[in-house]
């Protein structure tokens, strides 16, 4: 894509109440735009990025036989008063209105109720468990805590997954899959997630377990261990840092976290708020079991961006950056064409800066946008092209098939 | 896939109050779920048929040169007080709600007011036109006729672009375009929609364009010409059934018709109302000007249906089928598998019906879901396989092969 032509372009100045680095850059480098607080446009390059990590997730998802699907945000009062979390634990944060014929909705924050009842309605018989299915949507939160950036938002993006078993067997065995497919999410997308014993809320004494990303920017505190993979939230633990790990007996550190997934094994919780129960092959009435699995997008988008960068942008994993070469143009527009070409003939997606401003602002703005390859076309590389990794600090020199070997 | 684990099964019983032939097969054969009046979950298999619209949507208009985005669904009163619809035009469609601390919101009926409010921010000089952005997403319109199935829903889904310019004459070159990447969208779909001419509303004298498909199961009513593209709203034209068209001569028809999409010259509308003006070259002040384009996908997939099916079910044109191929094994399975394998290898997307019910079973399953290719297995059928389109009447028997020459 030719930069002349991307919308927007970069702004000068920081949104004043950024205190993060993943706000600051993303507003300023035009990946986002606030519509109002908590609520966010996601403009051309973060919604490249999004392609890339929900086909990331999709992948993980579909390989451990998770359907994808897509339900309501316009969701109807009955069902969540089956669980009674319409007046409940919800009703804080769901926006609930009424249309002009008085009928109640609520917006999704989540989908629990709206997935169980599908299923309830769905599975006929024991033959039709397990099944999994997902969808990646926005979600709604009325947060009082909306803070700048795509931290904690009133509408944001979620990848939630709902499986449903006739066994507690089966169900944790299909939990641990889900642990094991949630890593390989986090790793592709270039982050180290810690999973974290977590409260398992009131109906259950097991813990639920949630993926933190160790980070100054995080809202939330975890005790881990750095020798072996035992992390507990600090709500909940009894141990303290220095303490001895009950795993590997290393001492325990505290820190920050951002939470980017957390899963959760509701046992017969819902067969039993909302009547959900099939028969097995003896003809026993056995209860639908639930586990639910979250992964929030848009948060990941940020936390990615607080983990890479420095004090000129962002320094985008290959994974998901919005495109893997920025090539820029210091008045040789037609070699710089020539080799914008020669590129994405290849299938390599490319970034032209082919802007008539001078080379300073395009280098600046190359670091801010934080592509992973940044190419030069200039008299001072006469026939070669000035290469340079996004987080290297010195550029080599190349000729153009020495750059494709690279950077394919 | 195979069909013993696909979610859900078909459903005996058409749903009481369909009075469309898409609304009674997509709910049968399990394609979508209604969670209440207007409002639906798109099952897997709807999934896939949107995903292959919208691959074709998003080809057709990043060929004109737009940019996918995505706006947010929670809308700040404000900028709709600036174009008078919270409390005018819109106002009876658009759910609007409060939040704990009394600010309003209003849920996305359409993105006019937002995308302008982001371009009067970004577009800083002439040269930032024009330019186009687009969307797919889900939309809320509070309406009292939503009525079974995906043709007028409460929360559907839509495509939106917006476009901006400088002049007229740019606007409208862009306008001619689009709906010339209109009629590829639709064609390519299996659809033939007529570009109508509609009322332009209180602000221009110009037409605006419809794009219908001839259907009795449509809402609207179009007069148009056999003989030529002549076609305009019944609701607006001084012209009448038998009459001679304007352009060809032939006598006119009248017909009912589905909407698939419309198109709006907004001309400078917004920059008066939200105040969106930049210099040009010789720095004169000129309004940014509009034009809107919607395609409602989920309305899409129904007029889809309305079209290609018979008294058994769905009949899918190949380019939005959800699978390619319906294998069917009948007491065969370790064949049917080998020639699932083959298909597969060969990237043909296929739903192998492994399950343990009569063939007769699974042929009505197959009639009902739709899929172009059916294939058989089976001991009638002996080492080769037994090949139909859905809308063929005989079958043919093929071996392997001669079948993959045919299907690929």
């Amino acid at each position: 894509m030719r930069q002349s032509k991307l919308f927007p372009k970069t702004i000068k100045i920081a949104p004043k109440d950024a205190v993060s680095a993943s706000h600051k850059y993303l507003v300023q480098a035009g990946y986002v735009d606030m519509l109002q607080a908590g609520v966010y446009t996601y403009l051309p390059l973060a919604w490249r990025v999004i392609g890339n990590i929900n086909r990331i997730v999709r992948e993980e998802m579909n390989t451990e036989g998770a359907q994808e699907l897509l339900m309501p945000a316009l969701q109807p009062k009955g069902i969540w008063e089956e669980t009674g979390r319409w007046s409940g634990s919800l009703s804080e944060v769901m926006y609930q209105f009424k249309d002009a014929s008085n009928k109640d909705f609520g917006l999704a924050a989540t989908h629990e109720e709206v997935v169980y009842d599908l299923m309830r309605r769905f599975i006929n018989s024991y033959k039709d468990l397990p099944v999994a299915v997902y969808q990646i949507q926005n979600k709604f939160r009325a947060e009082l805590r909306a803070k700048g950036g795509l931290m904690r938002g009133r509408e944001f993006m979620m990848k939630d997954l709902y499986s449903f078993h006739l066994s507690a067997e089966d169900l944790n065995e299909y939990y641990k899959k889900m642990i094991e497919a949630y890593k390989r999410v986090y790793s592709r997308c270039g982050l180290e997630a810690k999973v974290v014993e977590a409260s398992g809320g009131v109906f259950t004494d097991n813990f639920s377990h949630e993926f933190q990303v160790v980070s100054d920017a995080g809202e939330d505190k975890i005790l881990y261990c750095d020798g072996c993979d035992w992390a507990q939230n600090s709500e909940i633990t009894k141990l303290k840092v220095g303490d001895k790990c009950p795993k590997c007996g290393q001492p325990l550190k505290e820190g920050k976290s951002i939470e980017v997934g957390n899963i959760f094994n509701f046992g017969e919780k819902y067969a039993k708020d909302m009547n959900g129960y099939v028969n097995d092959d003896k003809g026993e009435k056995l209860p639908i079991l639930m586990a639910s699995y979250g992964i929030g997008i848009s948060r990941l988008v940020a936390t990615i961006v607080e983990k890479y960068h420095d004090d000129k942008g962002i320094i985008w994993p290959e994974a998901v950056a919005p495109f893997k070469v920025h090539l820029i143009s210091i008045k040789k527009d037609a070699e710089a064409e020539k080799v914008y070409n020669e590129l994405t003939l290849k299938g390599i997606e490319v970034l032209l800066d082919d802007r008539d401003v001078s080379a300073g602002a395009k280098f600046a703005d190359a670091d801010l946008i934080g592509l992973p390859w940044r190419l030069v076309v200039s008299d001072k590389a006469g026939v070669k092209i000035e290469v340079k990794k996004r987080n290297e600090s010195a550029s080599r020199l190349l000729d153009l098939a020495e750059v494709l070997k690279e950077v394919i």
